[in-house]
């Protein structure tokens, strides 16, 4: 089968390796669409993400979906012709993240396109049954790759408690914050205002319902939010630009007793906070890593068009042309390209 | 002023009473728009509910909105001409549940229409600021009215941490049972089943926006419920009924580890549980009673459109009809009649 | 190896098995210590649990403790000649229970000495690395055994979210009750309310620390809460009997906003609740099964000397007397028996 | 009656002030015992604390405790010569903090010895009958006084919602680090660190029961913590020296998806964090202000000798000696001085 492997910072090579047979557990997947998320971009760019570093070649790609075209002997719950979205860490199942409810935080995760581990910019993938979700015949297997950033965007608002009559500020106005408007708006916020630096990107937002944009470029958002709240604050914030300066103001845009999640991964190695601002006003500040569970309700809000994912992709392009495909989603514009795995 | 005070069991009478001035905390509301409630009835047919008992002759209603036309010194954040809707119950702030967060189980609260306390069919009443709740321009007063019962679908949503991706199965769809519907969608809700006996009520249901609505005077609720979740059962049942049938079939209709929450007055002293239903599944069984801080998110979300309450009102009357709009309130087809106080 | 087989009712017979060899995720146990529970003797006299029927020889016991003789090929964190308690079910570790943090609740778990799982009156058991926990040596392997009971009533307090100040009311002082005792006084519970029908384990709750305990053969609970939380009622109610009588006094004995724990198993199929008291009251009515992730805290509070479980135990004796054993466990006034796996 | 004013830094001045006479809802106290908070002695050394200063003369003075001499009219739980503990803090009652459960956020809460509130090192206070809490004759004067730091702790323990079994590392053994220690350990937690930079403070840390103490000025905290929890991290830290390195190095220490509670003023405007920290480890960084719905539990955990809190009091002075008193206090090695009024 054809996968595309990263050799080397912006190379990718097609090489063909043996098709996976799948274990007593798993389903053979036929991969349909894989979104390029920004973690892939940068590998392709970096050959690295902080310590972690593709000193191997490396199979990018961990959002997608596709079709289940063998079973192991012990799968009951999929069938060949299935359509599935595969949440891309399996964890060990055995040590106490895994027992206690946080599978997502397991050391020993395997996950898609995270060295060793190879992912699905491939031709097949064979997985576990349980991290394999049929899509009912309404999501479209483009819809079932991006469950995986949705995923990001509905668990950090369950982190952050999000409900109904919530203001949320979202700062970043990327793919991931634009999850984040979507799964917030799906549980309640009924007041969303998202923030980044790029013009386009804020257009976009508003567009796609934000009740405020706020370019940090040029405006001063603590002004911002104190006029659109009288003064109060919001009640959450989902950081999700990972820029110091957008990093800081969460504290000074959250309201007394408020919530601060913090989702995007950081440029720097630490970010100076105010511990006063976090103890008078007894914030909570939240790491939300990834996600558990998501993939039902994600699938669900799909099923139910509460939510959509669809319109943040760009642009559709082929195995045989990922490179090309890869320099684009360089562009800081670009919100979404998908990988489409003909054969 | 008028005021339409219960004399007796099916008698309002048409009183003049003085007109209330607001105290120094307080604002004087002109009030617009009652809504009947089925409380309200049930004191009208039976001159009690329960224990409580109407001895003297009381003013009823408690679902309201009007128009503020007074203010005390101490107000500050309202002033002659705003819109407010009137939370019902206001507390003694003292007590260890007013302090602990739990407003609404103090035991001194004084609420609307219940003995010895007036309601609110009457062209004003004097209410204290932070329990009258300005209303934006885009909700209007009957919207506001109805914040009382939405706050009622609120309150047991989140007592049942309603969220997103969730299938809830709602018992009952009177105007409690359709608010529950409302406020478990706008929380994320993506499957929402509906039941009742009646089956206009159930068609209703369903062009609400209802996913199943079973009529259970038919058909086998736990079957239906076991076919629509693949014999999982749902996450969340709202028991909105109070009928003992249907408080019993919660245990069969939740999953494993799922939630009850129990919102209708039972007819019947007593319902007999499965204890051990209660104990192998984990289940909770919680009471969900009135609301609390539920009033800015009703007015948030009926401001964004996400969820709709007029669409219940089926008819409007006035206070020198409030006998004729009772009778046909007692029509258990009705599903909700509103008082507009005309002056 | 020998081992302890219920023939049928009122018969153990001791056989001769096969030496389990262990998995690769596996220790070989040595049983040193193994606890009769209710429920053991509830299979001995009846040949069944409610649904749960004894077909075939049947190994009871499940609260055990003892050495690990050797390894499966993949264990790292225990070796031969370690002390370990032994988490009597193992879940499947794939279904969303297990993935969702209530591995407890999983259809698929292998539970010892509940059909068709053999359990421990064994004198070798292979188990799961991860379900078998390390006894430091401040820990007796009798305590070791007995951290199951103490895990249910661990479970319980935290299901109850019973903490620092709370006044907590146990129905039924027998060996769950009395693990309730200690469990919720190590997590802050400053009074502690005891009841039963035997005079002697009412005097024996008082010897452990006990604040109150109530025969309510004679006396009338609901009053005597009242006197002693004048008036207001306990935060905490968790029902250990399994009685009528006691389950449906639950309610009265709790405060408003209180929350009642449902532990002991109902004798009878069902029990009639005042609904109108868990609305009115929003009372937290919740079911609690077993246990899960408590064993490392059982084994920490035991090896601090904060809690006390040996004193619960009236009689040890071995397999080769199980039948004598089980007859003495059959008297409703013992409080606990073990089996020394003597070899 | 005479009180003790902070007339400039470094000087208190005895003035004969009128006594005050209780409200319809307050209670009038003799003041008996006042603990020397921190707070006292940094206004007292620099007349202010961040941006709160002292600009008029203030009464200082919030750990107080006394009896009660005369009622309001309106008074019903407490008559003259119960002792009372007294909780500094009355909020408004009315804000959406108040009503939400949170009063101790109330922004116009009125506490003790905050400008320009005066404090209570006083001959008499008049005080809300809602926040004096009567005393059993089992707790002291003394211990009622020092509810206020122990409050402290038992709101941090919450807020970090330690349990049964956990691993807790308190960084500072100050009397808030030594409450923090207490309250702990009521709840639950079995393994508790202890540091300081103070060899004497982490030698009577040692005596009160800390598991390990270690002098961060010499020693490595990682590496302790690591060997102590075989590389795991604690369960929860609670940060309570306010000193920027010991604030940085709470991720260092925790596990991942641990908790981090901050309690200690930082001295400095703000700290680096490392932010992937939090997001890798999914942490939870919570603030921890001051305390509410504290006094009870604090209350029944001293009446039943589970918390020693008079075993912090190295000196008790009188009003007459308060300048010296103050000296006293501003060495660091002590740990908490009294100031008993005596009439």
């Amino acid at each position: 089968m054809r996968t595309a492997v990263l050799i080397e910072p912006h190379q990718f090579e097609l090489q063909d390796r043996p098709r996976p047979s799948p274990g007593p557990d798993e389903v053979l997947v036929a991969v349909g669409e894989v979104g390029i998320c920004g973690s892939d971009v940068h590998y392709y760019e970096h050959g690295r993400i902080g310590d972690i570093v593709v000193e191997d070649p490396l199979v990018l790609g961990h959002e997608s979906a596709g079709t289940v075209i063998d079973t192991g002997e012990n799968v009951a719950t999929l069938e060949p012709g299935d359509r599935v979205a595969l949440e891309p860490g399996v964890p060990c199942r055995r040590c106490s993240h895994c027992t206690g409810g946080d599978y997502h935080l397991c050391a020993d995760v395997r996950f898609m396109a995270t060295p060793p581990h190879d992912g699905s910019f491939a031709e097949y993938v064979s997985w576990p049954e349980d991290f394999a979700y049929k899509l009912p015949t309404t999501v479209s297997t483009t819809e079932g790759a991006l469950c995986e950033p949705l995923s990001v965007g509905i668990h950090a608002c369950r982190r952050g408690n999000v409900g109904t009559g919530d203001t949320v500020l979202v700062t970043g106005a990327g793919p991931i914050g634009l999850m984040i408007l979507e799964a917030a708006r799906a549980t309640g916020a009924t007041d969303i205002i998202l923030t980044d630096v790029v013009e386009e990107k804020l257009a976009f937002a508003r567009e796609r319902g934000a009740d405020l944009a706020v370019n940090v470029a040029e405006a001063d958002l603590e002004a911002a939010v104190d006029q659109y709240t009288d003064g109060v604050g919001v009640d959450v914030v989902v950081e999700a630009s990972g820029a110091a300066s957008s990093i800081r103001s969460t504290l000074d845009a959250v309201k007394r007793g408020g919530t601060v999640v913090l989702v995007g991964l950081a440029n720097e190695a630490t970010v100076p906070f105010d511990v006063l601002d976090i103890i008078d006003n007894e914030l909570d500040v939240l790491g939300s890593f990834r996600y558990k569970n998501t993939y039902p309700a994600a699938i669900d809000l799909l099923a139910d068009g509460v939510v959509d994912v669809e319109g943040i992709v760009e642009f559709e392009s082929t195995l045989a042309d990922i490179d090309d495909a890869f320099q684009r989603a360089m562009d800081p514009s670009v919100v979404k390209g998908m990988i489409t795995i003909d054969r």
